[in-house]
């Protein structure tokens, strides 16, 4: 019997409170609006994002909410005026969109739409302000429209990307993920392949060594970058970053001189190109300046603290260097992501050394656990378990 | 009678002293060893790179001296092993090089070879240490390997670009001046088409509208911009910035808010490029935060002083600006020049609107004034008058 149009009353995990263990719990899910999708979620993931904006430390509190943005899914219904996607197609909902119709959209450049844009304050849906979500009428906030920490979610249907339903969604669904705060996958191996776009044989370094960083080595990686140097202030993720391409490691503080001066006496004058991954102001100095001169590429992924600043001397940009940033690794998400699955699905690209832990949907607080901890790289949580 | 092998004496107007009036006056040049072209200097012209080093204030003198290195010529003599130009050859001296071999020149994207890369320091020529000029047996230095205040020099051979002999020497001598410290038409124009690369249609802003600065707006014209912002604290160069392209005009002393918010606002968002010709850091920093979101590409021309820093919030580029320098524009001297004379000769690109003043070689000094008066844009010197 369908669902479309009807409530759905789900299990979700609502955080109630600033860093309290969500609750697993019954809710309710109205059907979507205009434009809107509702998706059945399949597996989701957890993302620093997550655990930021549920530790509220750093923005406006904004509760009870249903956190999750890294995450797999099928359309359930439609609401109106869509015809992008139909109930079944496979999905992965993300947490900035593409309404292909703005200057952004319209620019082979950018992928920061400007309706869909991340919106890390937002609550309801674009539509009509409201959310979709309520516990015994008490309405839930969404957060960044995808909210998939739920069986069921709404969504605009500019931030679902339609993807091959051959695709493995418990593996793929990590690819939903692009978040520059601090955890992303597709930000870090984007900013490689599509900004840094080092070419085979070329030497490339990478500072920070988490998700993003490994995410970027893999990029190097798949370009057949022959030097691919690590650079993190924890020598324990060394060996891990073996398995994502990185042939060489410098732990900055094993030296006492700045790390661009190291690397670029590795690399005789410099690194073809740089990813800087940490956030930290220090870091993109480093990232910036070891790049080679005449032709090497900064580009820089990991987010600053509001009140940082980027401080060099002029004449290495005069010297031919050349300094980006990048937003979810410069994919347009509905346009580019199913090519990016594609390129999973022929083994061009691996994702499952990203995966190291799986918890079923009622332990989620687990997922935080291991993240708070610093275990592992991403736990994927099964919503049917 | 030839006078290959022999020693030249000729007419050069020698720096005997810092700040003090050239001297024209007889002096021996000797003929080109291994690698090296002697060239007679047919029209030069003055860059503000020459005065920098006249007056000697920034760095260690090095006197007596043959300044000069914007200028046309015909080969007259070449020593061993040069087979890329014959005598006859009608060539610019350039002041960087390109020696073919190093991996910037085997880079597509350097033009900073490592052997003949700009050295204001070098008084002698490569080969042998020693200079070729010299007046009464005492040795005369060179300036950039170019020297071309003589009527015969002698430069490396990785430093002569042979161009089309049709070409008016006179006209397309400027070309070869792409001295980024100050004023440099190719440096501001390549800038332009070779590293920022507006299209058709899109919008520009120029920082410095002296004759690097018009030369990127040129540039901007040449791709067919259809707004192009030029911003100046001087509002007496607006009027003749239009003949260059300038659309519109911006005096930050005119606005009580920084110059990069009133072009964002004036642009929707910003500019899709920004060339910033004038060397202050703070330009730099509003050209760079004046571009677009997304798309913005910011390219920095004019050399900072030596402790300045450029320092702006990290953000900028993480909503995927782009902040490049240049050096000479991109071009690679020896490959590169001989198809902008071409663009010249097919009148795809305007020079004889920067040639503004003309004195004969006696008269040099007076192009030295009418640089320091800040009048006019480029000023022939004619060798043979």
């Amino acid at each position: 019997m369908s669902t479309a149009g009807q409530v759905i009353r789900c299990k979700a995990a609502v955080a109630w409170e600033a860093g309290k263990p969500l609750s697993v719990e019954e809710i309710e899910v109205a059907p979507p609006q205009k434009n809107e999708v509702r998706v059945k979620i399949h597996f989701t993931s957890l993302c620093h994002t997550d655990v930021y904006f549920w530790e509220a430390k750093g923005q406006n509190p904004l509760f009870p909410r249903i956190l999750g943005h890294e995450a797999g899914g099928v359309v359930e219904s439609v609401g109106e005026g869509v015809t992008d996607v139909e109930p079944g197609d496979h999905v992965l909902p993300i947490f900035t969109g593409e309404c292909k119709e703005c200057p952004h959209c319209l620019s082979e450049a950018s992928n920061m739409c400007d309706l869909l844009r991340i919106n890390t304050e937002r609550g309801g849906m674009l539509h009509d302000g409201q959310t979709r979500f309520s516990k015994d009428g008490k309405p839930i906030y969404h957060f960044l429209g995808t909210s998939t920490f739920s069986e069921y979610t709404v969504v605009h249907v500019g931030q679902v990307a339609k993807i091959n339903p051959e695709a493995p969604l418990d593996k793929v669904c990590v690819l939903s993920c692009g978040m520059t705060y601090s955890s992303s996958l597709l930000a870090g191996f984007g900013a490689t392949v599509n900004v840094a776009k080092p070419k085979k044989g070329g030497s490339v370094a990478v500072f920070g060594l988490g998700a993003v960083g490994l995410a970027a080595a893999e990029g190097a990686r798949v370009c057949e970058a022959s030097r691919i140097i690590g650079i993190d202030l924890n020598p324990n993720r060394f060996e891990e970053a073996k398995k994502f391409g990185c042939t060489e490691f410098v732990n900055p503080k094993d030296h006492n001189k700045p790390v661009q001066e190291v690397i670029s006496e590795m690399t005789g004058g410099g690194v073809d190109c740089s990813i800087e991954c940490t956030g930290s102001t220090q870091a993109m100095v480093s990232a910036f300046e070891c790049v080679h001169d005449g032709w090497g590429v900064a580009v820089l992924v990991g987010v600053p603290s509001r009140d940082d600043s980027f401080k060099t001397h002029p004449i290495h940009f005069l010297n031919e260097r050349t300094l980006r940033g990048t937003f979810f690794g410069n994919y347009k998400p509905l346009s580019d992501i199913p090519g990016v699955v594609e390129k999973y699905m022929k083994r061009e690209l691996e994702l499952d050394k990203f995966i190291t832990h799986s918890v079923p949907f009622l332990d989620i607080n687990k997922a935080f656990e291991y993240m708070l901890r610093g275990e592992g790289l991403r736990c994927m949580i099964r919503m049917d378990a």
